[in-house]
């Protein structure tokens, strides 16, 4: 029997009842598959900040390191929402663990269960065969570069009275720009063979030096791969347009954040995405949404993008193929049966189709 | 007779074909309001770079500068295409001119022609209704932040070796936030009273300036209007989730450039959809679309967002609202008739609707 250390980091919001079912679902899957996973629960977030004071102790990142992959649910919530700068915010336990982890690639699958093609506001033709990889650079750039406020700059202010003023950096080396690069081509080699690569040369310099770099490792090492530059505004637009066009899209940090949600929006249910950040070490998984403070504790969260999550960590950091394979298998079933949660419901779902939290992982535990 | 003098940029692609049908419809409604509209031409982007080596001449910010407003058609093609960061850009004159006109207030509007419902990629009942305005700050932020390019730094390279680095500067102060937020109530008030405010609050330093000031303007002297505040990948979700739930939407450059394309697309028609930059002097319309370079020349593009420019510029900078309403009445019976351009026209419409630029200006002209 093999063992795997998982680090479980519940959070905030629906966190908790998430996390459940993944367990719940990885505990079936050791015992199909012969494996043992043997968890560590450890705080982050809100969570963390009300516990400890800080949204990343370090004993959670200590308990990170020291396993085999980290399992995330969701981190946020109005109660710790600030404007005071110097206030610790739950998102910061997020941001540290990318960074402190080196979590430099973010995967975000962006499928469609044929199940819930009625879901998306898009039209159904549109949105039919739409499955694209979305490559998120995920520890450089606007995210972690150099950030101030100054109070009182003379000039700043209306009509040059004093004000304030402030900035952040938009930094990327050319290494941090390589290594994303090889991942999304990589990547493509194993699906549809097509990279779009996203950015706005016509206007920064990092972009400009994002391009040269994706074109050079291309032409040198991935010549097979199909690649095209898009700016940034013309992919919004096209996500919309033709989103089955897309294979993978690679792109910087900030980029990747607004187009990830917008791609994940176009199926219509959120509910449903999951996502891998990747670095050298120790890699983390969790859902693509938020922690849903307006429905925690009521059981009614949709545990479904947490156990996909739960088959992306068997896929990358464990070579589990075949039980991943099983764990999509047993959501498309569940789904295909009719069972839905209150988010993914629609008009004509019956109501005693309409299940919890727990429930629908039990039935996913029984499609295995 | 009043007489207004008009700065005309033609600039690129299908540039030159689309301003002669604005200025048609100008002279049509100069006719009927007893105005006089008197023209320079002036030269901007790729084909102020082909003549003078610059992608924005001095001549031609004098001739804006000694105008009351300047119509611009549209900049860029492959053939200026470089990645030679010393080589001038056609995009450079776009941005030159923002800037020295201080034009820091772009307004695109999103609204749906009836007739055009269908072009959309969105369900039908989705888009029913959509009527935003979205109000992008135009001369701060990363668009004109310090920017560099570093090389053979040492670490920036693959494994620590040498390699480049580059960076630029979102940077914001109180007093261009100040009079952006000022310009998007004012809007609201005029609409439906209420006014979206994007950032990325949870990151940015930029951001929570951005919110503090946003939200002390409002409670200062805007308290009438309701203000809510969105991060910028929840308000890339929205735009595809509920579009017709938003009125004013206010936000910073960048998130502005991919923001207000991703509502633009939402329409389906972009060839439909006109923008106005205003500044505390001479103001500048222009259509969001692009050059079009693969259709320059044959007579075949759209002239009807360059039409509604003009629209625009009647209302914004000449006080001529009901020549502005002629001119949107006419377009919306042009379109009602079924006549239509390559870009815009269906499986359903006949062939003898599909009409050229020239042909759907002179329509417009015969129904004012
Ligand atoms: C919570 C926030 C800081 C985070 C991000 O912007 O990266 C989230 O939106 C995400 O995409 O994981
Ligand atoms: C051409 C480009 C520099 C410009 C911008 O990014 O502002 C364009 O996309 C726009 O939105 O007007």
């Amino acid at each position: 029997t093999t063992t795997y250390k998982i680090c479980l980091l519940a959070g905030d919001g629906i966190g908790p009842e998430i996390i459940a079912e993944g367990v719940k679902v990885l505990n079936a899957v050791g015992a199909k598959y012969d494996t043992a996973f043997e968890y560590t629960d450890a705080l982050i977030g809100g969570a963390a900040i009300d516990a400890t004071g800080e949204p990343l102790p370090t004993a959670t990142l200590d308990a990170a390191r020291a396993s085999d992959a980290v399992l995330l649910a969701a981190v946020g919530g109005p109660k710790w929402d600030t404007t005071d700068p110097a206030a610790p915010r739950p998102e910061q336990g997020l941001l540290g663990i990318r960074k402190e982890l080196g979590l430099y690639t973010n995967l975000r699958p962006v499928q469609i269960f044929n199940a819930l093609a009625d879901a998306s506001t898009l039209r159904p033709e549109i949105v039919d065969g739409v499955d694209m990889m979305i490559v998120r650079e995920l520890t450089g750039g606007l995210y972690f570069g150099r950030r101030e406020r100054f109070y009182d700059e003379p000039a700043a202010g209306v009509n040059g009275a004093p004000g304030q003023r402030a900035y952040d950096t938009l930094e990327y080396s050319e290494y941090e720009i390589e290594r994303i690069a090889r991942q999304a081509f990589e990547i493509a080699r194993k699906r549809r063979g097509k990279v779009t690569s996203v950015d706005k040369a016509n206007v920064l310099e990092t972009s400009r030096l994002w391009r040269e770099i994706v074109h050079r490792v291309h032409d040198a090492d991935y010549a097979d791969v199909e690649l095209e530059d898009l700016l940034v505004d013309n992919t919004a637009m096209q996500l919309i347009n033709r989103p089955a066009d897309f294979d993978v899209v690679v792109t910087e940090n900030m980029f990747g954040d607004i187009l990830s949600d917008e791609a994940a929006q176009i199926t219509g249910s959120l509910g449903m995405l999951a996502s891998a950040s990747l670095g050298d070490g120790v890699a983390l998984y969790e859902p693509s949404h938020g922690s849903a403070p307006d429905i925690a504790g009521r059981g009614i969260a949709n545990p479904l993008a947490q156990i996909l999550s739960v088959e992306m960590m068997l896929r990358y950091s464990f070579g589990m193929g075949e039980a991943a394979d099983d764990i999509r298998r047993a959501v498309t079933e569940v789904l295909d049966a009719g069972w839905r949660t209150g988010d993914i419901k629609d008009a004509e779902t019956p109501v005693d189709k309409v299940v919890g939290t727990a429930k629908m992982g039990d039935l996913v535990v029984e499609h295995l």
